[in-house]
């Protein structure tokens, strides 16, 4: 079985694997208070030319996205975020489990617009009986977003202006953030995202990591006892140098852009066979996750050999699946797979 | 001015102060624990014919609410409820602030269907990453609803039974219960709720009394440590006997139902003179409340001598607005208002 | 049976019931925005000397406890209270279910000391992993104590001196306030309340209201959005006016102090007979709680005729017990126990 | 710098990081579903001989502490531990922070006596109140404690059967275990715990693994749905089959005791010299924690060599400090400590 249903079939990138075996035995402090760590967060900085900015790593996603949002909002207030959104749709209520409100909104694409923001706001403050109503406080959006698209700098700098003009924390889940930064035609870079963002974070768990993700918190207003809210929310790692280690890894000479950009190349040669058989997508996108929607037949077959996902029905005989490239897919596999389609579509 | 607003605008019925301030030098015991609270609900037990429910005074809707769900759910497990469910729209987040999602689902009306809830339900088991989305374990429905619909009693039987299929709880939220008990129309009664649902409640701040709601209790699963519950959630009332002496009264001599009947034979006299002038309706009711899609200039009128609610705006000229009728709404009021309406129409 | 048990056996004030009556059937705005509440506020202010401070009522004193909390603490921080504090041993948990930790200090009479509050703070930044431990960022004391006890105007300065230093807020339960404002040789005012503190309350549940608890915040930071976490706490009570109206009567005309004083000099009169006979205290207070420790079988006697509270077992055959008076005590029903406890002792 | 200040200095045992890279890129399920974890649960449940029992594999300690209490109690129940549990002293909150309250018990040595448990169940039933307070519904403790002391098969019995007999769920930390079960004089066997608790856990992160720990639950109660709840604790790792992988290994061939047992014998090498010198111990152990008092300008000079934990002041000269081994800890570092102490004593 060949596996394209997810970005974290394997284990790590073999660089990385060679530094945690070289560093092993070292003995260091604990909690993410090594030198590895403060490593990697410089260049992280470095990268985000933001050397103000605060460095934070934690373990998994959602731990993440729970501990940001945790950290940021009051009591009676909740967070923006598209319907498809990760902390809506899959966290278990991860967010709700804290006591806060993920305020939905419809999205087509996987992506919030300035325009709906604002709507949301200015109905907040217009209703009457707003203090009976949860108060939008954050808004969060994911770049690629859970689809696989992306923002665009415009975008993305006018979500950024809304937020700022009402007061909103803008939170950017950047769990697959190197596939959209070297995807075709994007735009924004990790400098525009400390720029227009309050916090962020830099996945590592599907970008060459055994796990890990780097939250990039620029908002001081967010940045006061963060330790305390990962420690809370048990994402605390005791050997958190496991953690700088790795990032320190992906982030000296490029690795993170060069693997990431392998994956989405990978994409994008099954993505051009789909589109010479005339398939249709449920979602144009040029990360490493693809939205085509096959007949029903046509997938029978093809799930005797190749693991993917299933993403929804769309008739009588077609549905539309997800197929993920990665940092770790081999180009044999891409290339069999091509073939196969050729074949059956 | 004349409030149509809402239908609290008032305090208690006579009848409720006069037995306050007879037993206001009384000494009992706190919390609940007097013989008022204790005849108001076997009274109470009587009428819904189940000896064998509990019955549990609060003070407020929202805390009742609260209340019920964190003593049902476990910490994975959400609420089935209608978009405009007042735990969804108006209570601040109080239910994710106990941790809980509100689990949206779209209506027009305020309904909930069976449909609906089943196919949900389908949806989470059949789901591969299942234990990575919130459980639905309760379907809340409100009777009459936000929008002063009402379900059917088979429409509520075909809810409970899909409920009982797949282990759900039913809660039924009853703020505006006697209204909807004594509609044009109604089928559904008192013995009923308690024989379809597993907890439900009966209103009384905006039936009557000062502040109340009586919850009845029918699946023994969630009668066990109720009251630990109320008294985490700031319920449990150290005059509790003011809940029990309100209630007793409501529920003598049937003053409860008799009240409630008065507010909606005033309601259909404003719902006929407004038929009669073709006003279409955002939803149609037989209960207390009415909502009239009226143009912005009738409006405009209104609005010097009336107070009432906005609702939404439909088009470029009208609007669609609450007129609320209740126990204490004067005859003279109604025909004041039915007279203006007549002539501005 | 006569009820010394606590001071919430009876209803309200007759004047309080009064005028409930006369405003019964007024119609007011809802959930605290009617012109009694205003009123109220304005004399409560005036009292406290602090035009700029926030008023706001709630129904109970679980209910506000948590309310003000959860407003005030980011979610890893805790609030510092004595071991007999009621958010730490009556509220079932209230302050947690709002994810706070009580931080628990010894205490022999109820009361705290800048002392103690000083070394909890220093201990906790001194510790190396102070991350891992929660942050002290409230302190919480009841004026009069659980235990009846009070305050002194120095105490309380040094107390809310330390909380400058170190940005704790500081919040005072005042569920017996006017008990402990007109105590023998109280020196603490509600000016100085307002002054020292960042949030305290004074309770009419206890002092000749039917329920409410008065909250005047002082300091801006935790005024913002605090209906909102009123409502999302089910604190916030759709016929507002009725806690308006009660606090109005309770601060015109002075009667919030002149009920306290009554039952500050029934409860002396107890304490007289009891200090004859050498009867020993569990903590000495001047306030409406009385601790004398009993022979067992004079405990006997007495509850054939006398409720009152079990408080602790002292030795084989002596038990500390908990007299109240209240507002409602009467003056015949003090002259009955003081004869009875002459003959017995 | 040689550290004996934690066990968790280091990476993995040098047999877990060849099984990590070995496996780095095979393609498995995610979220623990691979075969790995599979075979690692098997292998648990072999030497617990309790093939109905459940394994789940968590990343952290406190990440598994909020885990397994948040999928046990309901709203109001509370957690009885010692003062110095993990969960009370060193988790920021994190249980408080799911709204359960940790019920703490003094202790002087880390354990809980079945007496104080006895005892605290009954002082809450027994209470007229007890609806005003936290109802215990579970016991939390830790094999070895935080101070390294163990409970002997007689204590935890009796533990166990007290908890049984009250509905109370017994549940065992064992962030350290494998020094536990190694350890000189101890008489508790994994299949024991798995007998005489409801859930406990097998600490990866300080015995062994670059992080893990494995939770084996044997009342069928706590089994369901618990992966909701990790999913939603932000437990759940995308790459599982790491958490699978290291326990595989470490419980193959006995990895697990043979590198634990290497601790405890040089923790007893440390002890001897100390005990020979006549130092004294803040408690006595025989796991990989060690608790010397020593006077402060010997604690000077080692600090210049050491790192190692200070505990507490014991008077103007003398603190209690901990020193920790740890299955990595070599005996060369041990032997150059022991010549230290013996020259500096």
């Amino acid at each position: 079985m060949i596996y394209f249903n997810c970005d974290y079939n394997e284990g790590a990138h073999e660089k990385i694997m060679e530094r945690l075996l070289q560093t092993n035995m070292e003995q260091t402090a604990g909690y993410g208070c090594d030198e590895y760590c403060e490593k990697a967060g410089k260049l992280i900085l470095e990268k985000c030319r933001r050397a103000d900015a605060a460095v934070h790593f934690l373990v998994g996603g959602t731990q993440t996205n729970a501990t940001v949002i945790a950290a940021a909002l009051r009591t009676h207030q909740g967070v923006l975020a598209a319907q498809t959104a990760h902390i809506n749709a899959h966290e278990t209520g991860a967010i709700e489990a804290c006591g806060h409100k993920v305020l939905v909104l419809p999205s087509e694409n996987g992506k919030l617009t300035a325009e709906q923001v604002e709507a949301s706001y200015q109905a907040h403050i217009a209703d009457d009986s707003f203090e009976h109503i949860v108060q939008p406080k954050m808004v969060y959006i994911s770049q690629p977003t859970e689809l696989g698209t992306l923002y665009t700098l415009k975008e993305l700098t006018a979500i950024s202006a809304v937020c700022r003009k009402y007061g909103l924390f803008l939170f950017v889940d950047g769990a697959r953030l190197g596939y959209g930064l070297t995807a075709e035609g994007n735009d924004v870079t990790l400098p525009d995202l400390a720029e227009l963002s309050d916090v962020f974070y830099i996945g590592g768990t599907k970008v060459g990591a055994l796990f890990g993700e780097a939250v990039v918190i620029t908002n001081p207003a967010l940045q006061q006892d963060f330790r305390y809210v990962i420690k809370q929310h048990g994402g605390m790692l005791a050997k958190g140098r496991l953690l700088g280690i790795q990032f320190m890894t992906l982030f000296e000479n490029d690795l993170y852009t060069e693997i990431s950009r392998h994956a989405n190349v990978l994409a994008e040669q099954i993505r051009e066979v789909l589109s010479q058989k005339q398939v249709p997508f449920l979602v144009k996108s040029h990360t490493n996750q693809i939205f085509p929607i096959l007949p029903d037949d046509v997938l029978a077959k093809l799930q005797e050999k190749y693991c993917y996902t299933w993403q929804e029905r769309i008739d009588e005989k077609h549905s539309a699946v997800r197929f993920c490239t990665s940092w770790a897919t081999k180009k044999a596999a891409v290339d069999e797979l091509c073939g196969d389609l050729q074949e059956l579509l």
